[in-house]
């Protein structure tokens, strides 16, 4: 089977921040499979075949990347941010696993790319400079009791936080509960960062503190992130850094 | 004032992992500083300063660079990975909120890179493809008792867990006392990778469970990633991949 998938990571949305390895695998690629906004980013050429589909069909698209790499074909999968993220990789591994025994022969790699929390992160200053967690809000393939669960006791363990889909048009209650929460754990001058469009031309990052959050500012291209009780803000007559300290006493 | 300080992710060691825009940054530079082996990683040039530096001289790096660029200078700090995760972001952030006042006009960016847990869930497969967190485990600048806490509740929250400096000469105790606690908490068949000099000529990967694990499976250079209770495994005649699904019930 000479064919193979390459599942890779876009990044945030600036071309500055897409690694070789990525950029050469495209170079080399006969498909190109994924999300309508991400598939747009790779430039069309003789010889590639760009295939864009709809938010909600990772699990189609898995398996049409796959079935074109039994055929011979060399597909890069684009996933926007680091593919491994709460994005198309573990799509992939789950048709892969609950498709015909031949995939397995498949050639198939994943390509990191730089995550949205990272990108945020590094914009704002380093909020994520020591121990923090990762959580996706949204409540369409876990239950919403889960999400709490996690919430609570990652406030309990003093992480920093990262939240990937804090509101959907189909959710818009759940960012609702989601400061309740936290603000039920942590002291209400704790630093909260909304992140939008990060690395992009409508790049915006708001810092405020959960009294002051309010849930009309995420939307669905916000990553949010939560310091730890640690995490500080220097002022300056530039933006504001804010950053989590090495130490903690 | 027109120097700079650019903290600059070299992701966890292959080329093709560095961003354009911090091989764009280092052609730019007048002076890198940085810990030995990723100072190393620079090409030398005319008019390019290298000062590297031994490990645990984390501020006085920062200083160095920080007076460097008041002085004019358009300088890197170099870290492994990305330089917002247990790198040297708050490190600089550090020696800035404690230095001379003026140092607060000084144009200082972080470029993102890619973390070494990212890179190594990608070469495993998508182990960290659902909610996750990451833990430091060196207790040279927090309370083991911090640690255990943070452990505990990250695996009753069934997070996913990548571990940063897992063991070092100075405690070598430190690992055992982690495989003690998460045996505490978690099912003997619970997966745990063992993922050394990823991306490197020497890499080397190792799957295994709570069960099998032995403290002796960490170096300085390994990053360990647990799962949750629903990573799994895919057996193939190639090395098998490991993931966490998207879906919980």
């Amino acid at each position: 089977m000479s064919g193979w998938v390459k599942i890779a990571g876009l990044g945030p949305g600036n071309e500055a921040l897409v690694t070789p390895e990525v950029t050469q695998a495209l170079a080399q690629a006969t498909d190109v499979v994924g999300y309508i906004p991400y598939v747009a980013r790779v430039a069309p050429r003789a010889g590639l075949t760009l295939h864009a589909s709809d938010n909600r069909v990772e699990i189609d698209r898995s398996e049409h990347a796959l079935q074109m790499a039994a055929a011979g074909k060399r597909v890069v999968v684009v996933s926007s941010g680091d593919p491994g993220v709460f994005a198309m990789a573990s799509a992939v591994f789950e048709a892969l696993e609950n498709g015909p025994r031949e995939w397995r022969e498949i050639d198939i790699t994943v390509l990191p790319g730089i995550t949205a929390m990272l990108a945020a992160a590094a914009r704002a200053g380093a909020p994520l400079g020591h121990d923090f967690c990762t959580i996706n809000l949204s409540d369409n393939l876990k239950p919403w009791s889960l999400i709490e669960h996690r919430l609570r006791l990652a406030a309990q363990a003093d992480f920093a936080m990262a939240f990937y889909n804090p509101r959907s048009k189909s959710r818009p209650e759940g960012f609702v509960k989601t400061l309740e929460i936290l603000r039920d754990e942590c002291e209400p001058e704790r630093l909260i960062l909304f992140c939008r469009a990060v690395s992009r031309a409508d790049e915006a990052i708001r810092i405020t503190t959960l009294a002051e959050a309010t849930p009309d500012m995420v939307d669905m291209q916000t990553v949010v992130i939560v310091g730890s009780s640690r995490t500080r803000v220097i002022e300056r007559d530039a933006d504001p850094i804010v950053y989590t300290p090495r130490f903690t006493p």
